[in-house]
């Protein structure tokens, strides 16, 4: 089959090819509970220019050259002999971890934090290819309405999105303000999540007008450039107070700091980008009372939510769609700045 | 009346005296619920000495000289005309924060949380002194077997350990782990409330042989020295995942990176004491989930359940007794790590 | 002043004058925090029609004469010297209990479960007035956009439908269901609540047109009629699980019984409206996993939220006015049924 | 291999023999997740009296004969070629419910709702008998310290009761009361788990000195008699409000009606025992805002849980053993309340 390969890590992202479009065997079934997906979508993600980078070294284990792509949609064309409520054809999506559910944290419903797992596109092969290798347990049947092609980044960006913005609407009542910094790929379908499942006012920060048009489009109430004065103009805007959840899919640079800052006091700051770091004196956390919350992917259940969510309509993903043999092209606009949403990569 | 008073400020805290020993005016009945109480103990906490330090001048504002003391309980000397329910002569014990009551913090029971308050000792006169003034909604009747001298650590101390290993209690599960960092005047009430209110297994971290020992007469049910080896055996006593929670009770040096290191992944990092920062990787917190908790004093209605663990002799304080003229010696002693447990002066 | 006056009980509401409009001394300010209302708005409740009947005899001790009226909007005409933050010609809503704030239910935030309170309307003078006294710690101020008469059946009505629908919508998920029984008064703010509050599918279910149709504009996805078959057609519209929540605004007849029948395994049924009885086997209870939960009005904060919903015209109270001195009419309209949405008594 | 089968109902429980011991075929494995276990101990459950009389023949769908036992520990014998993670001859204890795990409520952990499941014992046949067939998702390995035969009745009598004590530990304060009612299998876990789990003062009623003595013995501070005064007693006990939690492990007689008249306002009554009916006015659930909450046995997850607790001691288990051929005396004995705790059939 075709895939689009990581070859070499490339530290500054300065090079005009990250991946190369190549001949690769084809994925074989392997245990019982393996499926086999013909790829229909493959998202492109900040994560994957991270990978580039070679950031995430220090955290998986992979030996290069392996194939990026860890955000898949597709139709079953082969499942192994233990998979049960399946059938070949069948559109699905995948949560982005393969686990056996054995574990307590499987146990318990929190696939994410598996203590035996696989990330296909992280730490094995993953979708920027024509076919991929996941697991039984990964899957879930799409609704009519919705096709590979359009859904493919929810099960990453998306999901991590959901999750992040259903842990603040647990908290947010009415009245409050919810802050997300960072209107691109994650954050514009972190504000229609949040719309959807709470009725605090949605503040989007970002540094574009594009992002800001997307947030208001998305059902953002207010909108903040990130201009250097974002933090007064959000205790302007909240009474003087910050904002009772801050949602930062940014991560990195001021970001954090600002996050922090235009958190309320007894208010939460979810982390999701990242890049960055958080340095805060332990005095300032213990007087403000504030609350960190570190922000993985969400469990298969939530990716259940969130089909949901998209099947009625109440949130729509913002895509633009590159042939598998243009990854490079993708990932160079992403890079650049040049995405409205998420760069879809299609057979 | 006598009081031991702060004139200035002594960054290296190396001065023999802190506070002067001194006659000063009575305070009065200013608003209708205002209430005068002769001071039966008042608690000397860490916070006592990084004040003298300067290092909450940033935080509050406070002219000098002024009365430390912010951990009170004794006896109703005089109400003013709007109190209900108590009469002179009530032995009593004192939320630490004065509040009116009326704000939307108030209204939801987080007192600690109040737009407009008080916090005598720390940004109005305070206990260490004959005479006190507070406010109705400061107060809560002592139960009959629990006397002022004995009680008043309990105040804020008592009360944010309480706060803190409450908040954990909550999601802590048999089978599961909780490390108390630092068995000190907090922490050896920390490791108390949890054996009450859950059955995680309890780790105490401590420098020395003597907080070792009162962690294990409070019920810990391990002891690890913080001799830098604490992350490894902590790691090790825990299947190598980590603690689910961490509750700090230093906050500063390295404990705060120690504590963030020996915390599982989805596990949450209780920080309590302070001087020290927390600094890390924002990508750290996304791939391990982690949520990092900073913790305040309790609310009015946490110090009458801590009451009510003291009342059933689930909660024992170790204390100290100085006279009022001695403060300089009770700091000193707090200062050189010469207290086991908590200083108290009395009248 | 003139009021409207409850005489004598009526068990069958036969009569066609449960009130009579007459004279009756203005009320004083007799405590500290008493507060003097000008009524600008007094919400007709069922509950009123159920005094009427003498079925509250047993839960609370009033003496007859005496005014109805527990839901009540107006302005500030006077206020006791204790009073703080507030002016004469305030417009302000009531929360409808009267509390002293010191019971540890108070200070937790659970004013409605004070120990000591007073419910004008109930067993005090209400509403069905010129003037009313209520307290200081019952008081929200209006933002601008809204006036007295539009808002005062918020207090009872809305606040009730609030709380319940709050409840729910704290466990409700995309992909779940929740039915509304009873789209009246309380009912068609319950469906706008949660619309507001969550992305579960909200299932409507009344007995005539005109509630169905309320139901629809109010943001309720399905609506199914009470026509002996409404069970199986929730069923049948749910995947045969049932609603993960039903809130049962009516409480009698068959209501009760369908409802807990149309609640999901391991659901939750919400019992607002009141007359009928819950009779059920505890074996259902054990084997389904049901919850059965009670619903009084909803906290002082809660008010405050509910108010921030209705300033972004998130929700919309159905009203039609009425003088005082026609009570009776609004009385018997709302007991045949005639009224959509709300009455409200205007000076 | 010999079983105790139960080939007739007998809904007056009045013959001597309930089931027969006699000669069976031996369970095979027949899906690549089963597993064949060597009995080593089945707990003798008041259920299985109920099954017995026929009371769950509207539940659930089983032909006589078959083998009664739902509650099993033992060892493993065979497993099917699917099964990782065990080896033959672990011992190990029995989830009672046999789940694929590929249900929305398995995956988010609540297995007890899995909408595909057999519950060995009740719907196929259990463990009365020398070996059963279970699955793979069943099974958790025992610590060293614990034996098949001391543990079986946790899994089913321990586990209920552990999931209700710890709903109820979620909330309880300490200051607050819990009520236990029936101190016998189940109650008498359920107390030490309450008393494991949180600081609330546990009050056990039951109607024999042998129950209040168990309850005595496990924790329970308070003993009242169930002589028809308990409700006078309880809220003379709890300062006229009742209890904050009840935990009815009854749920037969005037026990029901009982406990929901000593539950507090805005407190829980958690139904576990059955076999009668609640009935009570819609008016009262919403004046005093009670909740009334269902009990299923406790997840996967919670059994683990379980063995923490006992595995460090913090519960104990008061059996009595039978031979697997005693099976009828067993029975007979428990019916007569002659067993003290809970009977064992071991082989």
């Amino acid at each position: 089959m075709k895939a689009a390969v990581l070859h070499r890590y490339d530290e500054t992202l300065s090079s005009d090819t990250f991946v190369q479009y190549e001949d690769v065997p084809d994925p074989k079934i392997e245990k019982p509970t393996d499926v086999i997906l013909r790829v229909g979508g493959a998202g492109v993600c900040r994560t994957d220019l991270h990978i580039v980078e070679g950031i995430w070294r220090s955290k998986v284990d992979v030996q290069l050259p392996y194939i990026m792509g860890h955000e898949n949609a597709g139709w079953i064309e082969e499942m192994g002999p233990a998979v049960e409520g399946f059938a070949v054809g069948d559109a699905v999506i995948c949560h982005p971890l393969v686990t056996s559910g054995h574990c307590l944290a499987c146990r318990r419903g929190d696939d994410m934090h598996a203590t035996d797992s696989q990330f296909p596109g992280v730490n094995t092969n993953g979708g920027y290819a024509d076919y991929l290798r996941t697991g039984q347990r990964s899957l879930i049947k799409l609704p009519k309405g919705l096709a590979p092609k359009d859904v493919a980044p929810y099960t990453d960006a998306g999901l991590t999105a959901y999750r992040a913005a259903k842990k603040a609407s647990r908290h947010l009542l009415p009245g409050q303000f919810v802050v997300v910094i960072g209107a691109g790929g994650l954050g514009h379908i972190g504000i229609q999540v949040l719309a959807a499942l709470c009725a605090a006012e949605i503040i989007a920060v970002d540094r574009s007008d594009t992002g800001l048009a997307l947030a208001k489009d998305c059902g953002a109430h207010h909108q903040i450039r990130a201009d250097g004065e974002e933090v007064e103009n959000i205790l302007a805007l909240t009474g003087g107070r910050g904002a009772e959840a801050v949602i930062d899919f940014v991560g990195e640079g001021d970001a954090v700091a600002k996050g922090l800052a235009m958190t309320a006091n007894a208010g939460f700051y979810y982390i999701v980008g990242y890049g960055g770091r958080i340095e805060m004196p332990t005095l300032d956390m213990i007087t403000s009372e504030k609350t960190i919350v570190g922000n993985l992917v969400g469990t298969y259940p939530e990716l259940v939510e969130l089909m949901a969510l998209a099947d009625r309509g109440l949130v729509h993903l913002s895509t633009r769609e590159y042939r598998l043999k243009d990854a490079n092209q993708a990932l160079q606009d992403l890079h650049h700045g040049r995405i409205r949403g998420r760069a879809v990569l299609i057979p």
